[in-house]
């Protein structure tokens, strides 16, 4: 365990004010100890590692130059922030990160003043800084300074650029913290990136910077009234010598580095230069993921979110899981390369999660025919729409919560012209500790109303193989798979390919007095529930069985079964994990209404709140949609 | 009417093939009179005119330099497609373009081999043409060429940037065209813009550039042959000279240009150049919007769709409208001044539509509180989060269907945090001759599911007025307000500002035997009907009386309404102009079920296909939510 002892600094700064009353030359212990706490705090309680080691300098140099909170640090996504919050306030709480009722996984205004913004989808922060500054300037007699810091990965998402186009333009005097790792949670990709690279590599140009600064300070005139003037020498250099006009620049937003962002004496420095210099500005360091633990620099997306591990070895506990199902992931990945074998019109496109939805598995093997396309998520499925009008099926993956910023591109680029595409929505429905901002809630209500979509989620793994075949086969249309994050419930998952016929779900048991129609892998969960609820009623001298339907698909509905149930049964159950509101329940009101079934139909799903974080088992408790939760409404429903 | 014997060459050209067998000194004529056709036709038909008239030049330098409709050029947008349209076989029925079963408002591949993807949101066509080059290197054995055309007013959208970016690092031979025009249907705005014009004035380049092909002319240099090296030597000459390191070069995209748009023999020579050069290349001309018609080259906003005009004079046809009741834009621009005149809190923001929503009249008398933030709604959204966080009340004015755009920046910008602000989705609804990808039909069934949001359609326009009135005042949360194109009901609407009780609707009429719910503005022809079907059955000797309730709020619900309709009435109508598929009617089921009620409810909406194009009576019939099909529901449901 964490001895806090040793922490002689860190245990003195409750809040940034503590910070700002050591001397300047302390700051490097400070960055010592907090990076030590982030191991030692995670070693045992995972979360985001290797973003936030990288940024503990920046963190530290921020809050020290910064009036914060009066003045706004708007983190963009939330993976960096763990030295944010230690030093604003919850180190003592930090042990709870991402724990249910504990420390939320990423920054929330709702949990400290010091955070500004959500967090959670990568390239808001330009907007929201952008938003803040015309607030300051429109309320505050003392204009709050504005930070926002974006990584290089997420200035590949279109409303990154949105957000700098605009602040070019608008009067404003923001701060844009570049942080430039060359990483993403996988390796950043795209024309930025390549740009940013250049910046780097002008080696005349960061060679004649440091040969003229070193000079400037053994002549005394490096001090903090010089500083400025040679921030701006440096600029003129670099314009005069690499014989480049920055994108930024030329976009009218003012360019400074790149520099070190592990020194953070030079950091505070340059932060107090930039500090009260009007009009935006993008300040661009380099960092280093997982900085401090070799491990981590090594190898940055593993340690993106490690698990436990051991700080001193630096090797990672992990559990036996070979006689476990295999993650969803795993099965579309796998099933994925398997069909592009067969069938040579399938492409694969994920918006930089090559191994978070296991399509590097088809990158290592066929690495012509899998692009990953950065952070942008509407470019995804727009581009899959022109591989698909020309004859290509792509499959698309990309998280549930994350495809909401495709919403647009899926109804007008690809269901307006019923294109065969097939968009894999993976982490689906409650998906854990990472919280409100990345459970998969919306997707089926959004989804549903679009008119030439087809909606299927699978029951289980080998489900989801058939649906992934079936969704190739040609003239299909655009065609969605919607799956959760982790572990299915087989074990024996690799199955011939045959086609399900679309818009047709199973019985999987028969009963006679309710009927339970379920939507995707909940369906396993139901079948337990059910199998508890006629234990107990047979117990209890009531003996009621229940009729078990897998949907399989919400859109076009099985329309076969809901007047079979309609014709058999007045009380029926729905479950899905989304929003109750809109989805597969009302899907099976509308039936029933327009075809004068009059049955009482409980709807089980989501909750119309956001729900928090936690395990997904302690979710499902609080979202009511754990087994305990049928039976209970089973129960309910009998007695009606 | 249109002559069509005047036009000697356009009158041969039935396919691009006709026009390439034409010599090139013969192109100049092709464009007059194609220019003069666009112009004939549009005086009489109207639809989008000033952006068609810009791109004439370039439309026959691409169908003749390129093997149309084998080689793909993708249309950023169809507002400037005509001239495509009518080099494409589609002449003879221009005169139908935009009407009922007629051409389509914008290429649709559905329509013509010709059109390569659905154009229709601005920003798409990069990332559809990457995804057509990905098909051709993947299928074709002789490559086609792909060419993306796209405005500088797209450019601000994150989608393009998205493509750009991509486009960069994914191996592809495909030519954007940028259509320089300082406009989009307002001016452009943002940084971008900002950068274009710099590329345009950097005139030593430029001088040089001239001088040195005009000296290579004259030693007769100046060949078919020799261009290529004369396109490298201008970019060599460009680098050299101008300082400046182009922003797309430095995306690994090669630049070439700005060219004047509108001399076609140097748009085909330059175009046979770039036509098998390798890689992604960046062509940046230069057009003047409206080019050719006076009238429309000065002040092109107005004339983005000028309404039917006189060739001659240019004097634009208006009806008076002075009696007529104003369209709920412009109730909505002067409520906002009104407002924003109360409450120093309120501020504007508009993606590029400031006279399409009406914003520009707070623009003009409060510049500094109005934000026209270009085509970037997903940006619209989270700038306005970000003032909203600290205290502002934006009003960010959005037309409902490109507010799909800015579905996720609604979820995790905005409703996770509760902020105050207030969407407007303009344009909500069927909105006439632009067709379906214009047509706000998924709003309501989308944001219903989201928690947080208060989500609100006025029934006219006093009662819009008092809804924005309502949604300013403190804590109230994400405010979304829908209403439709066009004119509201009422001449008499300046009422005064009173608060509308959240979630309550209102009794319109009182009725005994049948329950009539509706939404939004369409609430007044369901009046409509309800006085003709009473009177029916009065005269018929069956006299029924409807109970008409305004719900007001999707979101939340009326319970007091729903539960006194649920208690006293066995057959209820709900109606709505939104997908009927999990909206208003989907609502009240849910309700009704939640609370074992089981009334007959049939619900009205848009149905579950893509709506076409026509004016808004017609469409309103074809979908079956017009004022006679209310009345037929009514009979029908008055027989159960």
């Amino acid at each position: 365990m964490t001895n806090k002892n040793t922490y002689n600094l860190l245990s003195q700064i409750n809040i940034p004010a503590d910070l700002r009353r050591l001397p300047i030359d302390k700051l490097p212990q400070v960055c010592e100890e907090l990076r030590r706490d982030i191991i030692d705090e995670l070693a045992d309680n995972p979360g985001h590692f290797a973003s936030s080691l990288g940024v503990v300098e920046l963190t530290v140099a921020l809050h020290y130059v910064y009036d914060t909170p009066y003045d706004r640090i708007v983190w963009d996504v939330g993976h960096q922030a763990y030295g944010h919050k230690i030093l604003t306030g919850r180190r003592e709480r930090f042990s709870t990160n991402r724990k249910l009722h504990g420390l939320k996984p990423f920054p929330s205004p709702s949990e400290s003043e010091y955070d500004t913004f959500t967090c959670g989808h990568a390239s808001n922060s330009i907007s929201a800084a952008l938003g803040m500054a015309v607030a300051s300037a429109n309320q505050d007699e003392k204009r709050r300074h504005i930070i926002a810091v974006i990584g290089d990965g997420s200035m590949s998402g279109g409303l990154a650029f949105e957000g700098l186009n605009n602040a070019s333009s608008t009067p404003n005097d923001i701060l844009i913290i570049l942080n430039d790792n060359n990483m993403s949670i996988d390796r950043s990709v795209g024309g930025m990136n390549h740009y940013f690279h250049q910046l780097h590599t002008s080696s005349l140009y960061n060679r004649l910077r440091f040969a003229a600064s070193r000079k400037l300070f053994n002549w005394g005139w490096l001090n903090e009234n010089r500083r400025k003037q040679l921030i701006r020498f440096n600029n003129s250099l670099k314009s005069l010598i690499s014989n480049q006009q920055n994108v930024f620049e030329g976009m009218n937003i003012r360019y400074f580095g790149p520099s070190d962002g592990h020194d953070v004496i030079e950091l505070v420095h340059t932060l107090r230069v930039l500090k009260d210099m009007k009009g935006p500005k993008l300040f661009h360091i380099h960092t280093v993921k997982g900085k401090g633990f070799k491990p981590a620099e090594k190898a940055a997306d593993i340690w993106h979110a490690p698990g436990k591990f051991d700080k001193e070895t630096g090797e990672r506990i992990q559990t036996d899981t070979s006689n476990l199902p295999p993650r969803y992931q795993d099965v579309f990945g796998q099933t994925l390369l398997e069909l592009a074998r067969m069938n040579p019109k399938i492409i694969g496109v994920t918006p930089a999660m090559p191994s978070g939805c296991s399509m590097n598995v088809l990158m290592k093997e066929m690495p012509d025919r899998a692009f990953d396309v950065g952070i942008a998520e509407g470019h995804a499925v727009t581009f899959s729409g022109g591989m698909a009008q020309d004859g290509l099926i792509p499959f698309c993956n990309i998280y549930s919560s994350f495809a909401q910023r495709a919403y647009d591109n899926l109804i007008h680029d690809i269901a307006i012209e019923r294109l065969n595409m097939v968009l894999c929505l993976d982490r689906a429905g409650l998906v854990g500790e990472d919280g409100p901002t990345h459970h998969g809630a919306f997707d089926l209500a959004a989804l549903r109303p679009i008119p030439n979509l087809i909606l299927s989620s699978p029951l289980n793994e080998k489900e989801l193989r058939l649906l992934m075949y079936t969704a190739q086969l040609p003239n299909q249309g655009p065609f969605v798979i919607r799956y959760p994050r982790g572990r299915g419930v087989l074990t024996d998952w690799q199955c011939d390919f045959e086609a399900i016929e679309v818009g047709k779900g199973q019985l999987l048991k028969e009963g006679k007095d309710i009927a339970l129609l379920s939507l995707g892998p909940i369906g396993n969960t139901a079948a337990e529930a059910i199998r508890l609820f006629e234990q107990q009623q047979a117990q209890e001298g009531h003996p009621l069985t229940v009729a078990h339907y897998d949907m399989r698909f919400l859109k076009p509905l099985d329309e076969n079964i809901l007047h079979e149930v309609g014709t058999h049964f007045s009380r029926i159950i729905t479950i899905e994990d989304g929003v109750i509101c809109g989805g597969l329940g009302s899907a099976v009101l509308e039936y029933m209404s327009y075809h004068d079934f009059f049955p009482k139909v409980t709807r089980m799903g989501l909750p119309d709140y956001f729900v928090e974080h936690g395990t997904v088992e302690q979710l499902r408790q609080i979202a009511g949609i754990d087994r305990d939760a049928i039976v209970s409404q089973l129960r309910s429903i009998s007695q009606k």
